[in-house]
């Protein structure tokens, strides 16, 4: 086999093999297949796409490409929840302990920071003494004793879709739904769970800038889940403008807590109880009006917030200290009118700015710092009244940057449904 | 501006401005644009296209991406001929003497082997003392002596196009008609010549495949070469077997005297005298038909060989010194009937590796190996005559190996035309 030829098939849109693809991923792994020659491929990849075969096939070889989690050991259906990324998205945080308070057992694995969009792991260590780190076995342990963790993918799992990712983020070869698909479900696959919902955000915010993408994605990550026996069902939700209020690190931490609490914002708490419920249907295998109701009560009734108290102070972490910056500086809007935009990745790249600025060097970043909106689309604002609450750390904000993310005109726009569709 | 859009931007099938595509070359050229970001652009290129003036544009930025070499000190129109590659395809060694000898100037620049295909300067240092490395002085001042040079292709001239020309080979992003075509042009163009005759070879035994594509590269070139007011023609030719019946650097160079001395294999003697005859139109502004006089009659009288010997003269060599290998093995058929097919891609393969068994650790080759053909594709062949003469210098030939290159049917298929078209 040579890659010259897999290439020059890909190329003519011809369909690889089994075999090829396992030489292609192997190959790119020991270092056999160069750089080059692999995003030339992934190029053709993009281009001229891969049938549903290759695609089971390029997931089936990446999950096993390192170590894969065992949980058997942990008793009942395990459920697990993915999203592909957007800004404010703190769900995780809310729903590992809210599945697990309704009696559904959920290891879950998150990342860090990609791009403009924010991760779970890097939001969790903003808890002072988290420990994101667990062994399989401690994970394992934990999941019986308490029903949840929530730590840090490990860095055996799916080491091909790792690299493989890499090198597509450097190349321009990210957009292509059979490798998004493959991506994803490889580490969920990987990770040892039984079902799985996985919240696919759509819009501006997002890495799929539509539904008809978005609806193929899900399609194929159904297709990929049934093919290896695992329940899959997508949500597709908006992203066109930040969910919920509050952007940064230890801000979601608290805006979590608030959800929690049986509180917080009207967009957050729809997006996390359709969730949810989709969750505790699949591990408990009841209705979801049943389903629904169980959620909504115990993010009533406190056992939900009872149980992330329970998730922090096993996993090292102090609730009582999420420290957020004190240095807080208020955009007010320089007209009157509708607010009918809010430019999430824009949103999310200042973030992301303030977070690394102080601590560049060893790359460390800083929790404490983000935005907390006072209006999102729809609101009417009045000039001069507040748009936004930076918290900051330097004075380096550039206040029309933050202005500029946010369009206001004398009319509304009609609004968008928060859930556009299930698909499963 | 970022490498990121300009693949962004070439993946939606968009045109690139003729400062994203210098923005490209320069920074691949310094590496800023790593070879995996420029390779998964090659791709896209590949399977998007490029129109007919971002490739006006990247054959102008690659052609002055170094030197350029400065003819204008020679006296008349200068004409080149380039051929794109095939197996035998020795015409260069024929044609520099034999249009010079008309009365043209040529100063040809040639390459080494490259894939399958041999190269001219390889050819030429078959010939003992043969120096292939002239400065442009002295390539100036030999023309205006003789008439011709015909020397090896200097380091700095297009640096642009051998680097992405050696990442295209490595990562399978050959296939391109505008990357193809800018290629060639760009180094005509830097060479100084005024007027060009290209040779697409087209079959089995070379790049362009099919006839359809060698047209559409043709019909690029020329366009290009009006762009910059070169004027420009294309010969298609045949290239379903090797060209004449020598195969290997110094039997080719013998097979190239044959043919100055008035003898030779008949395809060989036609395509040369379509090319010589096209040159030396253009160089002498006369009928194709006068042209074409001159040249048979240059053959025939002597002048053409005459100035062969000049030639290498001028350049140290000894034209009585071109050494062959004295261990011939003959390659018999093993049944009879008509020679349908004689792959010439896999008997090119072959020679290489003969050529580079014995000398590869210093990177040398052996230039006294090869093959005679003593059949050509519609000839008849008995049991037990001689298909090919094998020149070889080790015992380590696979006979089966040979066979393999030739098919032998009980009836014989249609000959096709040895020149295909003329574009112009």
């Amino acid at each position: 086999m040579d890659i010259m030829d897999i290439i020059s098939k890909k190329r003519l849109k011809q369909e690889l093999s089994f075999e090829e693809l396992k030489y292609t991923v192997d190959g790119f792994l020991n270092g056999s297949i160069l750089d080059c020659q692999m995003s030339s491929l992934l190029m053709a990849i993009v281009l001229n796409g891969m049938t549903d075969r290759e695609t089971f096939d390029l997931t089936e070889i990446m999950l096993n490409s390192g170590a894969t989690i065992d949980l058997t050991k942990i008793d009942g259906i395990k459920v697990d929840k993915h999203s592909t990324g957007g800004i404010g998205d703190k769900t995780s945080l809310v729903l590992v302990p809210l599945v697990a308070s309704c009696g559904v057992k959920v290891a879950k694995m998150s990342g860090r920071s990609l791009g403009y969009t924010g991760g779970t792991i890097d939001k969790l260590e903003s808890i002072d003494g988290y420990n994101v780190s667990l062994t399989s076995e401690e994970l394992v342990k934990q999941v019986n004793e308490i029903g949840c963790a929530l730590v840090s993918q490990t860095q055996e799992l799916v080491p091909a879709d790792k690299k493989i990712y890499a090198l597509r983020d450097l190349t321009g070869t990210v957009e292509s739904i059979p490798l998004i698909a493959s991506s994803i479900m490889s580490k969920k696959l990987a990770s040892g769970v039984d079902k799985i919902v996985i919240d696919i955000k759509v819009g501006q915010g997002a890495f799929m800038k539509d539904v008809e993408s978005a609806k193929k994605l899900a399609e194929l990550m159904v297709k990929i889940g049934k093919n290896k026996g695992k329940e899959t069902i997508c949500v597709l939700s908006n992203m066109n403008q930040p969910l919920g209020n509050y952007i940064g690190n230890a801000l979601e931490v608290h805006e979590s807590i608030d959800v929690l609490k049986g509180s917080g914002p009207k967009d957050l708490i729809e997006v996390i109880t359709t969730l949810a419920s989709l969750m505790v249907q699949l591990g408990k295998n009841i209705s979801l009006d049943e389903a629904k109701k169980e959620v909504l009560d115990n993010l009533k009734n406190g056992k939900a917030y009872q149980k992330f108290v329970e998730l922090v102070e096993h996993q090292g972490g102090n609730v009582e200290n999420i420290p957020i910056s004190s240095h807080i500086f208020s955009v007010k809007s320089t007209k009157t009118g509708f607010v009918t935009n809010i430019i999430a990745d824009k949103l999310g790249e200042l973030e992301r700015k303030m977070a690394s600025n102080r601590f560049h060097q060893d790359g460390l970043i800083d929790h404490t710092v983000g935005f907390v909106l006072n209006k999102k689309v729809g609101d009417y604002v009045l000039e001069n009244e507040e748009l936004v609450k930076v918290y900051l750390n330097t004075n380096d904000i550039n206040v029309k940057e933050v202005l500029d993310c946010f369009e206001i005109e004398e009319s509304s726009s009609p609004s968008l449904p928060l859930i556009y569709e299930i698909i499963k």
